[in-house]
């Protein structure tokens, strides 16, 4: 039984090479129960694995990604008939005493490959070793089966919020009945062996669309955010890119972030992109690279619209300012921005909304159908995604969420991604880039906390405590 | 500065796609030596990357591949202008305590993705957490740089049969003045920049010589060996492979096999095929799945004309004498059928040898060329090399190699390789198969062991006794 797949979803894997595989990550952080360690938490693993005959595996989990002349040659979803789990979850360790660089490093080696097209389109790793006795569990999805919001609901139904809750599914096993893409599958099941012919009819409508949504690109490139540049300024992150990856990342009280946007009257979201632009400026200047012009944001933001779907994004272009010299110039800049963005967006209609979602691979849409690598001048020089979780402790049979950290997709012309998560109080930046062409993340991480610092001062507050912390 | 490819290389580049990576590898295990630690040997490495400028690196381990306009189009080896050792060399480990079973489970993972094509086509891992105390050394690399002869000689001339000898340099930094390689490189750096022109010659030469190389190929698979079928059989292993990879290897002592051959007249290469054709036969038979008709074996001979260069080798096609029912008699079989193909292949000329030394890649070639995945009825059934290496103790600073276990290449159609490598007194078989393809690798390495058994009972000697090993 075969399910279409989302024009957009499909661009996922349309789009993707070995320079630019198309996953995204997350490094989970927990602390063990009290009493236990890593190895007991990676017993339960191996228990869940021992009992599971991968039926109890979620239907998201298991399925793949198909293309036949039986799909019309579009790509299509179906069950795993081979669905193999031991190949899915995957137990590691760093060399002892294990520090968090060397996580970084870890992570960094095992977001860089492709996933295996054969079977469904994730991979989770338990790495144990660190010295101070957490364990992180990193997790990679294919950008086609969930953004990071989905993965972040995809996490949030795993957890638990009661500490003390045991015997809890392992999170394959989680049944995802509130999610959309288990009625789609669900569905499936039942569905008649003549179901290809409606899957047909959809794959029309998803191919018709293409040129609806590179039109609309190309015109939402151009028309929106009435004080933005047409396009982009070139900068030493907007290159063709390579196969490695290089992964750092922080995490900063949440509140800090909130004083701050309320002194200013500013959203969280805007003090997120103030930082980066603060930081970015900083980045680029001490390497004799910032230009003239702003540096120009793609921001997903959630498309309102009731519904819950897989990637279901829209995207606002946003002039980060950092052109300009001091800290509130670019705060101020920013919420313009993204303010005067927003409107246009709530003008939109429900076609452009739709094509809208698709902005967010538009570089990539347009690579893919024109050939080119990389626009002559950038649309825009940096996808910042800040992606909104849970606000409270999380728990799996006990041991409690520490920080959950993104990562994300570079791109040809997109050396580097900026992904925030938000978990019970703090705020993780998670930095994903091309290894090749970003040679220090590290400095970047030490700009977004000085930025943060600038920013409680440009709006006269006293700068927050932060636990201190290299890099994670 | 850059310097042209021979077509046989970089047909391993042209060929590559997610689904078969084209690289060779190699399980280093080592004892520590007394009194020191997994993690001292660690350090060890730490030091060397840290007082590395990269600069000490030898040229075969520096060199990338690049294709572009000023190559005509054609795949040419250059020097990293971004050279990067910490990329390359990495640091991992096992949960403890750590088993075999795990060690092999974590090749297998690190030995299926891509090498970054951006970067010199190599990585090693070394990887503690073994709860014996010895530690692993995994090494990745591509096929147009080395083939498994290639390999081992680098592995040879990075250690010592001096237990006592310290102050060894890191592997990438053995000065490599024996290799053709270097010298080639070597010139390279002196050559003036109309050199070039020069390189067009040799790459248009090569581009020649495809059409002669395909031919060749396909006279070769329809002539030689008398005894032969035109093709072989179809079985459960030729068929299309996905991008996931099963590792299993175990060692025998080597007397044992010579010992059979010494009573048999056979060659160490005919016991090592007699081998692998019973333990074939019992793995497809158990599977109701042996062919009526025998499995063909592509076997790689070196091919001693003088040279000693990257993939120099020629192919014989075994008839393997799966369909024989008696161990005596597959043995019979096999040293048949090396020998008429050894003398088929001695009268052939320098052009044919040239053209040989590519059917190791002709069914990619082809598949390549005429856009084919699978030949309908594949030219052979399975890869069986045997990789001679040094016949005494090996140790770098001190640690003494335990054994290596060689991993090589499965492809579409052949989903199955098999590669041996002798070091001190023992053959390791190495395993290395589709994982999708063909789930049960430990029950072929019981095979072979008990085939082992039965050759010594068909010749009249008593079992040898090995070390009981699970796996390694």
């Amino acid at each position: 039984m075969r399910l279409p797949m989302s024009p957009t979803d499909s661009m996922f894997l349309l789009g993707e090479t070995r320079e630019h595989p198309m996953h995204v990550g997350g490094l989970v952080m927990f602390e063990p129960p009290e009493g236990r360690t890593a190895s007991d938490l990676r017993e339960m693993f191996v228990d869940a694995i021992a009992r599971s005959d991968g039926e109890d595996a979620a239907p998201l989990w298991r399925k793949r990604a198909v293309r036949s002349p039986a799909t019309f040659g579009q790509w299509a979803w179906e069950d795993d008939p081979s669905f193999d789990l031991e190949y899915h979850v995957r137990f590691t360790a760093l060399p002892r005493p294990g520090s968090t660089t060397e996580l970084r490093e870890l992570v960094s080696r095992l977001h860089a490959p492709l996933l295996d097209r054969a079977r469904a389109l994730w991979e989770m790793y338990l790495i144990e070793g660190l010295d101070d006795g957490r364990y992180g569990l990193y997790m990679k999805m294919h950008h086609a089966l969930a953004d990071g919001v989905g993965a972040m609901r995809l996490l949030r139904r795993a957890l638990s919020s009661d500490p003390d809750e045991t015997g809890m599914p392992a999170p394959w096993a989680v049944p995802d009945t509130s999610d959309p893409q288990r009625s789609v599958v669900g569905a499936a099941i039942e569905m008649p062996s003549t179901a290809m012919r409606a899957a047909r009819g959809v794959i029309s409508e998803a191919l018709g669309l293409v040129p609806t949504i590179i039109g609309t690109v190309d015109r939402a490139m151009h028309d929106r955010g009435g004080s933005l540049s047409l396009a982009a300024p070139q900068t030493i992150l907007n290159v063709p890119i390579a196969g490695s990856r290089r992964f750092a990342a922080r995490a900063w009280r949440l509140e800090r972030l909130r004083m701050v946007a309320k002194a200013s009257d500013s959203t969280l979201n805007d003090v997120v992109l103030a930082m980066c632009s603060g930081a970015l400026r900083a980045f680029l200047a001490e390497r004799d690279s910032l230009p003239d012009e702003s540096l120009v944001a793609m921001v997903p933001v959630a498309l309102r619209n009731g519904k819950d779907s897989g990637n279901d994004l829209g995207v606002l272009m946003c002039s980060l300012g950092t052109d300009r010299p001091e800290t509130a110039q670019r705060l101020a800049g920013v919420r313009t921005s993204m303010s005067e963005g927003k409107k246009s967006m709530s003008g939109m209609s429900t076609v452009s909304r739709l094509a809208a979602s698709a902005v967010g691979v538009a570089p990539l849409a347009l690579g893919v159908l024109t050939g080119n690598r990389v626009l002559s001048r950038p649309g825009f020089n940096v996808i910042i995604s800040n992606v909104p979780g849970p606000d409270t402790p999380l728990y799996w049979n006990g041991a409690r969420v520490d920080a959950v950290y993104p990562l994300s997709v570079p791109l040809d012309g997109q050396a580097l991604n900026i992904t925030c998560t938000s978990t019970d109080g703090r705020i993780a930046f998670g930095l994903t880039a091309c290894r090749r062409t970003v040679p220090d993340l590290g400095t970047l991480l030490d700009h977004l906390d000085a930025e943060l610092v600038a920013l409680e001062h440009a709006v006269g507050i006293s700068p927050g405590v932060d636990v201190a912390e290299a890099g994670f």
